[in-house]
Parts: structure tokens; C-alpha cells; sequence
């Protein structure tokens, strides 16, 4: 069996191992404080070219997006997010569930129109009722986005600027964050997201850890943070578990280096799903490879692939995809293209 | 000036004010438990024809929506909603605040389709990530809706099927019911809300009552639904405020009687307004008339009426609303007819 | 029958209904803009000596702290209440329920001693581990207490000072605010009280009105705590209401007036109680009186008099309360009294 | 330095980081539905001696309390714990984060007394005005507690009459439940706490694991309990991680066998200081130690082993804590006894 089923379905990756190994028997101080922690965010913000940003590390995704967007707002205000966004539909209500409202617009290929931005804030405050409505309070989008898309320097550029605007912060879910940096239509880079947002996160898990999350607040974490960190059960006792992983994933350029594997290994498949007549479902410059299948096709090819059901197209069709990591072998792809 | 801004731009109806003077030095127990309010009760299930419903008196409408919601969802679960329902925009995110979802779902002249609601929970179903998206709980509706429409009743029997379906509470929000049971165009009668729903509200504040909404459960209110009240801050200590006026509403027809003079008065206007080649933004059969102004046609008319914004149209045009209420006069009506 | 049950069991004070009746048929702006609720806090302000104070009119009192308490608190922040106050005990959870522990300490006869107060903040942040608690964000008191009792000066400068000192937030619940003003062993003053708390609550409820209660900033309220009020459900449509029935309030200092008579016969039935051996379970000075009676005692009066259980005192007694307001009878008292 | 703060500061026993090593580039589902969780979770069943028990890997501590009170609690309730529980103080507010009340009793040295429980709730329903408070909805106990005490079997099975009397789960929390069972004074096993308590965790983080507490319920999980781990942002992707590392603790009784080297070197700390003329603050029977240190000792010792700051004693002493692991060596204990 050959898996294109997501990111996260192997181990760590040999070297983060190897570190939690070596480390192991130290005695270090919990809760963030030892000193793996501090020299992997000192490494971080050497990589974001950002010397006073505030670091924490958090254990997985959902998370962190609700531990980061419930801190910042305030009891009005919700936040806006593409109607696609991970925290719109696929955190089973995560952000609502500590009281905030997701204010959903249309999105682009899983992408937010700067242009739709402004409207949508612009709309807010010249509605005479507002008051009586959620207000805007901060905007979260994804790079890459949850369909494998990446924003512009440009675009986020507009974005940032809009947020700007209106004094609302800008959050960036980088749960993929390597792959969008590693993709060869990439033209942003960690410096540029540190200076456009006002918070983002780097994504372990989907990138050589185990589990983990670097949320990277390019200027000052809001007052009390690490309590609202514990008050939503995010903290770590055994911080080290974090620490040590970014640690091996910000030496030597490791992240960027393993995110390149999974850059590669989708840009060959990708380019054999187009030349066996496969219809993409949209193109996509990451990891993720979205494809509609007929089927019967879909049933026949299940059995040697692992794939991600993504939505049905129509009553005979369907949307898969198949994605790619830092851990997958080119001869897995070639096993693959056989099979197409 | 003319006031034609909303429906509870007056005090109460006479007969109410009269009751509450009346009664007013009489000892009464608190909370809901004076006899007023159980005689209101039992009118109301007689209006209903529902002997045995569970009736609480509530104060406003945003109140009465989410205690009554996050009494009935499950942790896991949200409550569908038409896109232009009240809970989605109107209420400052009062359900989000209780830690539920409003999935939103599009609408049709402010009514949900019963073919898109088997839909989405059909498609949900499907969907093999479900357990990671928030479980549709509830569905609410809005009878008639925000934007004056009324649903049919073969309409409110689809959707009340695809409910029962799903096993899902079917809630209806009534805060203009009268105007709804007035209206010519009406073919659904408070015994059929309480056969097809499985909790609804009737709305005193618009409808002759200083403040009050009388929710009604059919079968049975959850367990201790009076504390739920209680903790969100909904319970009335004189609850004899509410009872005494719930009581005369229901005395002698008085609710749908004055309700009929709001029906009445818009019928005309809307006629004058038709007849002048005023655009209607929709054709509503309620106390609410929805039109396009030119903007300095829209600005002139203010000196003399006023209205409600509703939204932009585009640049040079504006949605604006007129609503009458039990209280409306007809030569108020006369006299914005000239104005014309 | 004779009733000492609680102090809400009659309607409004005429003067408020009369008010009510005579602007009955006007038509006003909803949501508290209209201009009898500017009149009121107009002469709210004057009575506080306090002319920049923000004020808003909410409709009950456990709605009026939940909305006051979770819009002040930051999220990492609980609020310290005595272990017998109002939001610590009978209101369902209501702060809770807006995410936000109450931080209870020990109480004397229902009130907060500085020395405890100023203890618990220091004992916090001595404390290694007080990032991991919850932090101290607020106080709040009730005067009278929920056992009758009053604050006196001193104590409320220094409770006070203690809070200026940890930049804390002091909130005074007022709900029968009126008989502590009007008590004769008080010594302190409406503008005492905004000039030593940050907010405080003028209650209506329990003291000649149908509902209401008016929520004074001293200084300023929060950003958008219209939209906090109308998420939380306490927005009234028709805010009428309050502000005509506060406006009669505050004219010709009427609310102090008729506290006044609920003291008198307050204190007139205390002296008999006392005079024919009752044991008082503490000598409050405001409407409310706690007798321990013998449990067939109890029985036997519970005849000809209702009065509210309080506590359970041991297996063969129990402590009741007697309650007295602006509309108890001289007469009613006498009646009473021969029946001791 | 000698380490004694705490019993999570090395990383994981090699047993488990080895398993981890062995399994890492197999190719797993995620969310905690690999092979490896089901292997773990058959493991527990038969070391509780429940085969339909329904269990769940959750990453720590707080979390796991947060998300199994807020999932059972309804709305209206609150969960009974001693004043001393991590609940109640030192997890920063969680469960009120969720919307619940913890309903605080008397400790004594951290349990609950049966009788107290039994008062509490009896109480409770004889209060005329409980509809109007917090409703105990569930009774948390940690075993071992804050101070290392143990219930016995007798005060457990007392426990667990009341709270099936009144219909309400128990809930044990078992953060150091390996501690627990292996003291040399424990008379509860692990069946006995499937056959008493409704649901209870295994604690995995202060034993063996890198991160990881398994939370069982010896009948049924609610429904829907995985979206609920979920929307708490409390759901693994690589729950692999999570499985490996129980399934190597319940692998030949490693679990129990590695807990007791923290009971022996405990003991033999225990027994040196009290030798030496040390006062305990109380006596416990499991890995952690409470020492009344006069302040300037502590100063002293604070030079050559590191402890916990526990609380202030008087103003001259303070109470430390001192705590052994699974990781604790025989020779640093000997080497602490030489410093005494």
C-alpha cells in the first residue's frame, strides 16, 4: 500500500529523535524553561531576522489557533477567516467554543482578497447597526491555505496593510509553513511574514516532529499569555518534548531542507497526474495535490492508495487529495505513477 | 415628524398598562410563579391548542434566542441558520458567546429552503471528517423572517420532516409572530407552530408588551431550564411584569386583533408606494416594506419620516425599511402617502 | 396573610407607573437612546456629584453582574467575591458561565475585611505558581450585603485603597442600595460610593420599580460595553422603560424617600422581635432581618406569614429571613408583631 | 545540584523512547486510530479488568480534566471538588473557562471526606432556593491527591455510594496514579477504580512518558466524545505518539514496576528526614514529600537541591515539597541525606 493520505503519518524525523535521545536523562525545568527551549527560539528569531519576537511552543494546530485567537480578542469581536479556513469548519467549533464568532468570507482558491478584506470592514462600520453586530477584531488566513495555495508577497502585503488599517492584528496559521517557504512559487519568506503579521505559527507536526508548534509574536505577546496557555490546557509540562524538536528543526536549515522533499516528490506526481489527463480540481504549488476522480476509479485506485476524501464534485465524481512530506520516497512516487 | 423606524417605538398597548395598574399592589410571588402568569399559560396553550406545553416567560428576543439555544445544544453541536437570520448578524454574537456555532446556511428572502437544509445534513453526514466539524444540533428559523416573508405551511412541514429526520429540535423564532398570523398572505396558525416545532417563542415586544417573549415548548422543556434561565441572567424577579401582560395579550384575541393593524396600514402603504413606482428591495406580506432609495431621494425623505437603514445597494441607492406596529395610526399613513 | 417574603412582591412605586402611563403613546428611540434615559442619568450623575459618569440601564441584577463582571475581566482573570455573595451562591453559575472563576474569601457577617482582602493579593503573588491560577482581576461587594449588613466608610476606603494599590477593578452590587442610604446606622454617600469604586449598580428592582438597574462608571465605561450588554442578551428593545421609570426615581429624591419606609418598618419589627426574645442570627441594619426560629415555631407562623428559609441552623432550627420595602405597611408590621 | 522540584524532569523512560525509535517510519493513521493505541487501550482494559471500558489518549494533565469535566457536565452544573484540588487552584481556571463552577468542599490532607460529600449534596437539595444555584453535576478527587495522600478502599467505595445515590459520576483524577498504586500503604488497585469511579485518567506525564494521560471510562463515553477532544483543541494529530508510549507502559507491568522506584526512594528520604529531626508537613505515602523549612535552612539548601515552593508557613518558615520519580536515583538520595 502506498500513503498520500496527509503530512503527519510518520514518526519524527530521525535527527529530532536523535536529539529527544541524547537529551534524555537531563534534568530540566518544566514548562517551556529549560534551556532547549531558549536556544531553539533564540534560533527562530535569528530565522525570522527578529530579535525581540515572543516565542511559545504549543502541541498541535487546533489549538494553538484557539489559544492565540481567544487571547487576542476582545468579548465583541471575532475574527475573519475564509470561508475554507481550517478554523471555519474543520476544528469542530474550537474558536467558537471560547465565545468568538468566525466571521466567514468568500475565499479564492483558499485564499482572502485583500480587496474582499477592505469591503468587508469597510461594510462593518458604515452598517448604522454595527453596534449591535460582532465586531472584526483580527484576520486569520493560512499559508499555504488549507488547498495548497500561497499568497503573494503582494497579496499579503494588501492584507497586512488593510489589518494595518483598521488596528486589527493579522494571524497566519502556518501549520504548513515549511512546504509554502520550500515550493519553488514561493516569494515570501520567514523575515517577510515577521514583519507583515502580527502573529503567526510555525507547524511541527506536519513537518518532522512529533507534535508542535512555534506561535511567533513578531512584537510583544499580550500580558499573561502562558496563564491563557494553561487555562486551555496547551501547556507542556515536559516543555523539552517542544523545545528539543525546534531546536534540530532551526539547525542547519533543517526545516527548510526536509520541506523541500515534499516540494519535489508532489511536483513530479503532480506533473504525471496532468500528463495521464488527470483533472486537478486547482493547482496547487505545495504539498497538497487535489484531484477529481471519477468513481469507480476512485474505488479501484483505493486499493493500493491511501488519499484523503476532500469533498464530492458531483453524484459521479469526487474530490481526493493526495499529499506529500518531508518523509516521503521518491520510489513511492514512482510506485504511484505506475499505477496511474 | 412620521416614525416609521421599527415596531417598538411606543410603550404598551393600553390594556396591558391598564392591567399592570390595576394589579399593581397586589403580593405576588416572584420568578414567574404568580398567578398571572399561570393564567397566561394557560391561555396560550388553549391559543395553541397545546395543553401540554411548557411556557416560560422571557424579557427580549437576543435573550430569549440564546438561553434558549445553548440550552438545547450538546457541547459538539451548533444551530443552522438562514445567513440573514437575526442569531447570524443581529445579535453580537450573543449564541457564539454561549460557545456554540450558527452554521449559516444561504436563505431565500430570509427563509431556509427545505431541499438546502436535507442538503447540508446530508452532505455533513458524508462527509468522512465530520467528527472534526461541529455537529448541526438545531435549526432555527425566523417566522416571519427579517425580512418580513412568511413561510407556507407545506413549507414549515418540509422542514419540520427533514428535522425529525435528523432527530434535530426544530426552533422558531417568533418576535413578530402576530404580524405573521395577521398578514392576508398567512396560512400557518399557532396550533400548527406548536404541531411542527418543537420550541418557538412569541413575541411580546413588538407586538403591544413593554418587553416580554413567551417561549413555548410542545412536548417538554429540558431538565431545570429555569436555572439555565436563571444563569444567564434571564429571569425576572417581578415576573408578574411579564405574566400580567402575556395574560391580557391573550384575553379576548387581543394579540392577533392588534396585530392586524400593523398588517393593515403597511398593506396600504406599500400599495402607495407600488403605485408610485417606488422599487420594493422584496415583496413582503408583513409590517415591514423593504425599498430601494436614491440616496438624495433617501435623504429628503428624512427631514420628514423616519426609517431604517438596511443596507447599501449600490453606490447611489439604499435599502431602507418602513415598519408599522399594533400602534400605527392610519392617518400617519395618509400623511407619509402625500409625502410620497 | 401577611408577607415579609422578599422585597419585590408589588409592582412599581405609582409614581414610576404613572410616568409610564403619561408617555405611554410617545414615540422614542429604542436601545436607551431616547431621552427620558438621558434625563435619568443626567440626575444619577448629580446625585453622584459625578458629571462624567457613564451609565447604562440593565434589567435585573445577577444579568447586571454577569454582564458587568465578564466585560471587565480580562481572560486570565477571576473576580474575588465573600464566600456568601451573590454571584458567589444564588445566581445558577451566571459568572462562571461566562468563563471567569469567582475567587471566594471568607466573609464577616456578609461583608469582605480589607486586612483578608489585602492578604489574598499578597499571598497571590508571593505565590511561585500564581501563573498557573487564576489571577485576582477585580473585586466585588455587595452593599447592603446579601446578610443586610453596610460598609462603613473607613472599610470601603480601605478596601478601596487595597484595589487602587493591585490596579483592581472595585465593583459595588446595589441592588437594594436605596436601604443602605437610607439606613440610619450609614455613613456613607452616593458620591462616596462613585468616588471610592470603580462601578456600582443603583438597584430598581427591589426598590420601587417594575425592573431595572442603573450601572454608574465613575470614570468611564469599557470600550463597546453596548455591544458586550446586547451579546449577553440585556439590551432592552424598549429602554423606555428604564430610563422613565429612573428618571422618576431621581426626581425629587423619591428613591431615597421610599427606602427610607422600608427601614422604619424594618426597624420597628426588629425592636419587637428583639423585645419578645427572638434570636437574631445577626443584627443587620437595612430591610432584611435573620431570626433563627424553632422548626415548629417556624411551621406554626408560616401560617399567617410568609418569609423566606434561609439557612439550615441545626437539625430542630432554622434561620429565615423577613423582608420589608418601599411598600410595607405600618400596619402590616403591627399585624405582624401580634402575632409574635 | 540535586533535582527534587518535581517528577517530570527527565525526558521518558528508554523503554518507551525506544519503542518510539523502533516504530517511527511506519506509516500510521492518524488521531490516535493506529495499531498502536488499539494495542494500548486492550492492555489497559485487562489491567482494570474491563473489557468494554472506552478509552482515549489525551496529551496532559489540565487538558485531559478540562475536556472530560466540560464533556460530562450539563450546563446547569458544576463539579464538587476539594479546596485543594488541581481544579480548584492550580490549573489557571480551566474548568470555568468551559462555563462550569467547581463547587469547593473541605479538604482533609487533600481527600474528600465521604460524610462532607454527603452533606454537601444533601444539603444542597434541602435549600428551598437551590434552582437558583449551581447544581453538583460531578465529583472530582485526585488519587494520589495534591499531597500524596491516598484514599483507601473504604473512603473510595463511600465515595462512590454517594455520588450513585445521587446519580452523579466520580471522576479520579490519576495524574500520579502509578504513585498510588505501587506506595506501600496503597490498598486500591486498578480494578477496584474501574469498578468505582465513573471515569478516572492514568497519568503517563509525571510516569515513564514524554506527554500522555489515558483517560478511561469503565462503561461508555459519551456520545460524540471525540469531537469534543477535538473542538478543546485536545486531539493528537500523530496520536501514535500518544499509543506507542502506553502500550510500552502496560507491556509486562512496566507502568507498576517503574512508579515503585519512586515509592522506594521516597521512603528512604522520608525516613532520613524525619531521623533528623525534620517536621513533615503532613505524611504521605506516595513520591511527594511536604517539609516545614525555617526560611534561612531553606535558603541553605536551596544552594545544593532544587524543590518546590509549596506555600508559606509562618513568616519564618515555608513549606517545600520534595519529590521523587520513576527516574530517581538511589545515590542521589543518599547524596541529599549526606547534605541534612
Amino acid at each position: 500500500m502506498l500513503y498520500f493520505e496527509n503530512d503527519y503519518c510518520e514518526g519524527a524525523h530521525p535527527a529530532l529523535l536523535q536529539q529527544l535521545l541524547t537529551t534524555n536523562m537531563e534534568k530540566l525545568p518544566g514548562y517551556g524553561t529549560d534551556s532547549y527551549s531558549s536556544l531553539a527560539k533564540e534560533k527562530i528569531r535569528q530565522a525570522c531576522n527578529c530579535p525581540q519576537a515572543d516565542i511559545f511552543f504549543l502541541v498541535g494546530g487546533t489549538q494553538t489557533n484557539a489559544v492565540i485567537i481567544s487571547s487576542l480578542l476582545q468579548k465583541y469581536e471575532g475574527v475573519i477567516a475564509a470561508s475554507t479556513g481550517h478554523i471555519s469548519i474543520h476544528e469542530a467549533g474550537a474558536i467558537e467554543s471560547t465565545g468568538h464568532k468566525v466571521l466567514q468570507i468568500p475565499h479564492r482558491k483558499g485564499k482572502i482578497c485583500p480587496q474582499s478584506l477592505q469591503n468587508y470592514l469597510q461594510t462593518f462600520y458604515q452598517d448604522a447597526n454595527h453596534n449591535h453586530m460582532v465586531f472584526p477584531g483580527m484576520v486569520y488566513i493560512s499559508h499555504p491555505t488549507e488547498y495548497g495555495t500561497l499568497y503573494t508577497k503582494s497579496e499579503l502585503s494588501r492584507i497586512s496593510a488593510v489589518c494595518r488599517h483598521y488596528k486589527i492584528p493579522l494571524y497566519l496559521d502556518g501549520a504548513r509553513l515549511g512546504y509554502g517557504l520550500a515550493s519553488e512559487a514561493a516569494n515570501i519568506t520567514l523575515p517577510d511574514i515577521a514583519a507583515l503579521t502580527d502573529i503567526f505559527y510555525i507547524g511541527g507536526t506536519k513537518i518532522g516532529a512529533l507534535c508542535g508548534e512555534a506561535a511567533v509574536f513578531p512584537n510583544k505577546a499580550p500580558a499573561h499569555f502562558i496563564t491563557m496557555v494553561k487555562q486551555q490546557g496547551a501547556l507542556l509540562a515536559k516543555g523539552r518534548l517542544l523545545g528539543i524538536q525546534f531546536d534540530a528543526l532551526f539547525t542547519d536549515d533543517l526545516y527548510l531542507k526536509i520541506s523541500k522533499n515534499a516540494i519535489k516528490t508532489a511536483d513530479k506526481l503532480k506533473t504525471a497526474l496532468k500528463a495521464k489527463g488527470y483533472r486537478l480540481y486547482l493547482d496547487s504549488s505545495t504539498n497538497q495535490i487535489f484531484v477529481i476522480l471519477e468513481n469507480t476509479q476512485m474505488e479501484t485506485l483505493r486499493q493500493s492508495v491511501t488519499f484523503s476524501f476532500w469533498e464530492t464534485y458531483d453524484p459521479t465524481h469526487t474530490i481526493v487529495r493526495f499529499a506529500t512530506s518531508w518523509a516521503t520516497k521518491m520510489e513511492d512516487i514512482d510506485a504511484f505513477i505506475e499505477l496511474l
